[in-house]
């Protein structure tokens, strides 16, 4: 814990407050040195979790502002070492002077993310925790949220951690039976109960890996194209969907906020509209709907939203059908308010070639059918439910993990069907763990090996 | 203290930290709903002064986030209500759901000012002291915070204290004077000694009311105008004395921030430039620099940089001089790389024309002699010694109330000197404190009249 003192600021400047954090063994004493309590009490004489109001003065002296600040004695603090929070009025000035200060007093500024590294590194989170705090803090919607929230609470670890177990009790059995093997005849491991083991590990670790898909989609937003001829009403089918959670933000509170102008949230799921604008702008395009540049657009999007005032040829629908492959495909009817006569035609049309295709009817100009297009395009989603213990991987580099992790295990499985020694099929489940650790960032040593022995089986007795 | 609970955002969002500050009789009972501490213990069993961690939920009992929530009872907060203020982490989603939660067990949404406003209400400040607050979260150079920390101090107030006690003083044996008028010959009031202590407040409020000058420039930046021919190096010199404090700034913190372009930080002082773009863009304007437009825009700085790369005309000189009348003028001689042979005549014309006029030689391009010339900038700009003590005006609020109340004390001289009756001099010296007390905002009552008489008169003995 000798490490040293790191400072930065917690807070955008300006606002009512600023916060600005210590953290480091020096932490306390370098704040003592700058700020005098009201109560004329030393800042190391003070319990940790209480805060304290008093001035803050600069190496000279200098006042630099009335403060609160909160005192943390480790290991009961965000990073696990001594820290203090200061919270000073929010301007700019303030801010930059009390820094300095910190300096001047022999703090050095904090790396990105280093409170959060320095968190990891002092077992107060695993990797994955950590990195569910920057996910946290970037999440935008309730699934994103909730996603990260999960995976800052542990609930990815402790599946990787159950994952982990069953992996060392396997290879415990293993390596058991190879040490013995030279002296007797022992079987410590049935290749039925290892076999099975190793299938049900597979078919976790495959069932994380593919929700990232899911999570992925979550995390970022499902990509949505809203295609179309020109002036059937695609730009104003957008706005109305994107209207709607401008309004229920604004209610919320009252401040502004960078509106990320393509992105809606339907049931509080981000769905992210993908620019079709070249399909607007070139004429000849628009009108074939079978340009190359057209659908490479759709091909980004899962959920394809088809706007339509007049009854499509038999080619278009074909076309479309065809682009849409494997993507949920949506006929959005736009126009019903004037357009109402034309409905049952292309009604026909579209369910005569296709089957159990989604079709909306709506007014974009009128907002009418809104609600229910949006509710069309969740279901089309087609989203797990989510609460606060799903595990949904969100990030590429655990899903890599998995991956690798995954084929680590698929041939433990081929080597046991083989029959192969247990030495090979020992080095499949190590590469495995270890690859399975890398999520969480703990180390694999041959004394967890040792220590799984131990507890499952007490040898000497 | 029965007020309505209010929430607000204390900080932007968009940092590793969000501070969501909740006030009023009921504050800790609407948190406790929505927060389990990682002890168990209920908010409102513990003690003020102490932090606590643990998860916020929102009214359903959903997970929001893992938060640190600030206990302050009153009176020991900044409202002298009792006060919450919950640390998240700082994604918009969860301020506004944790809003939106408040709202849900009911708080109501803080209206803009109105913990400070509440401060004052509750006695924890006066009125110049809940406008310092605001100063000092917008000050951004050493000037304008020292003077915003010096009112919050209270300062100006206990100046302001000194004059009405002054003022009761003289009220008091005046209308002492009065009351026992009627059944006997006593004189009270000195009027010799009632004069000096009214020409001494005169003088003191006269003083305070011309620092207003200073103060308003500090606070909002002393103008500069930079004028000029063109390519006499106008614009390179305005960035040169822009750049500087860009670098001290990004050197000290790492974040960007809004730069406010054309101010510049000389000793702490701001200096706000003015933009003579006008000068630059119409060409007959430039070359005579008499048209009426260039002039307005000299008048509205106090400071004259005025750039020159030749010799000027008699007329030329003679036009500048008059334009930069009661204002403080620099010549500005620059590109002194590539006109040194120049410099001698222009300088013997200048010094001819008028002694004592200031001069600086410079190279914009190559920023030799810009040190010195921000040195020349801050010497004329006649700045007084400011320290966390000093008493300056900054607000056009309080420097109307001294004018109007150095009006009614020049009043009362007047009638003292008229030897008008007391009841007369009575009410001007009540109007008198009553513009003071608008200042801070404290009432004067006929108890305040009567306490200050029972104070220095013990009358029943």
């Amino acid at each position: 814990m000798n490490s040293e003192t790191i400072c930065a600021l917690a807070t955008p400047s300006g606002g009512a407050i600023g916060i600005i954090r210590v953290s480091g063994s020096e932490a306390i004493r370098c704040v003592d040195t700058l700020f005098r309590a009201k109560t004329k009490k030393k800042l190391c004489e003070v319990k940790g979790g209480t805060f304290h109001y008093g001035d803050l003065l600069d190496q000279q002296g200098q006042l630099l502002d009335e403060v609160i600040v909160s005192v943390y004695k480790a290991p009961h603090s965000y990073t696990g070492e001594d820290s203090i929070e200061i919270s000073c009025h929010g301007s700019q000035y303030i801010l930059n002077k009390t820094l300095q200060a910190l300096i001047d007093v022999g703090c050095r500024q904090a790396l990105p993310g280093e409170y959060t590294k320095r968190a990891y590194l002092n077992g107060k989170m695993d990797l994955s925790q950590a990195e569910a705090v920057a996910d946290l803090i970037g999440s935008a919607n309730k699934a994103s949220h909730e996603l990260a929230l999960s995976q800052l609470k542990g609930h990815f670890s402790s599946e990787l951690s159950l994952l982990r177990e069953q992996l060392l009790k396997i290879t415990s059995l293993l390596e058991l039976e190879l040490d013995f093997s030279d002296h007797e005849e022992l079987e410590f491991a049935n290749r039925d109960e290892l076999m099975g083991l190793a299938t049900k590990i597979h078919e976790r670790i495959e069932t994380l890996a593919r929700s990232f898909e899911t999570g992925n989609a979550m995390k970022n937003g499902i990509p949505v194209a809203i295609v179309g001829k020109t002036n059937v009403g695609k730009s104003t089918l957008l706005n109305s969907l994107l209207h709607e959670e401008k309004a229920i933000v604004s209610d919320i509170h009252g401040t502004t906020r960078d509106v990320i102008e393509d992105t809606t949230i339907i049931n509080g799921i981000a769905f992210r509209f993908i620019d079709t604008a070249g399909i607007r702008n070139t004429q000849d395009q628009i009108e074939q709907l079978g340009i190359e540049r057209a659908y490479q657009k759709l091909n980004e999007a899962t959920i394809i939203l088809w706007v339509i005032d007049t009854l499509p040829t038999q080619e278009e629908v074909e076309n479309m059908l065809s682009a849409a492959e494997n993507k949920k495909l949506i006929v959005v009817h736009n126009k019903i308010d004037v357009s109402s006569q034309k409905i049952s035609s292309e009604d026909r049309l579209i369910k005569e070639t296709v089957q159990g295709i989604q079709e909306a009817y709506i007014s974009a100009k009128y907002q009418q059918g809104i609600k229910e297009l949006e509710e069309k395009i969740f279901a089309a989603a087609n989203i797990p439910e989510i609460t606060e213990n799903s595990v949904i991987v969100t990030s590429a580099r655990h899903y890599e993990a998995l991956i690798r992790s995954d084929q680590s295990i698929l041939r433990v499985i081929a080597a046991m069907n083989e029959d192969l020694s247990g030495d090979l099929i020992s080095e499949d489940l190590h590469i495995c763990l270890e690859q399975l650790s890398e999520i969480t960032g703990g180390q694999i040593t041959p004394n967890e090996v040792l220590g799984n022995i131990f507890q499952h089986f007490c040898i000497g007795k």
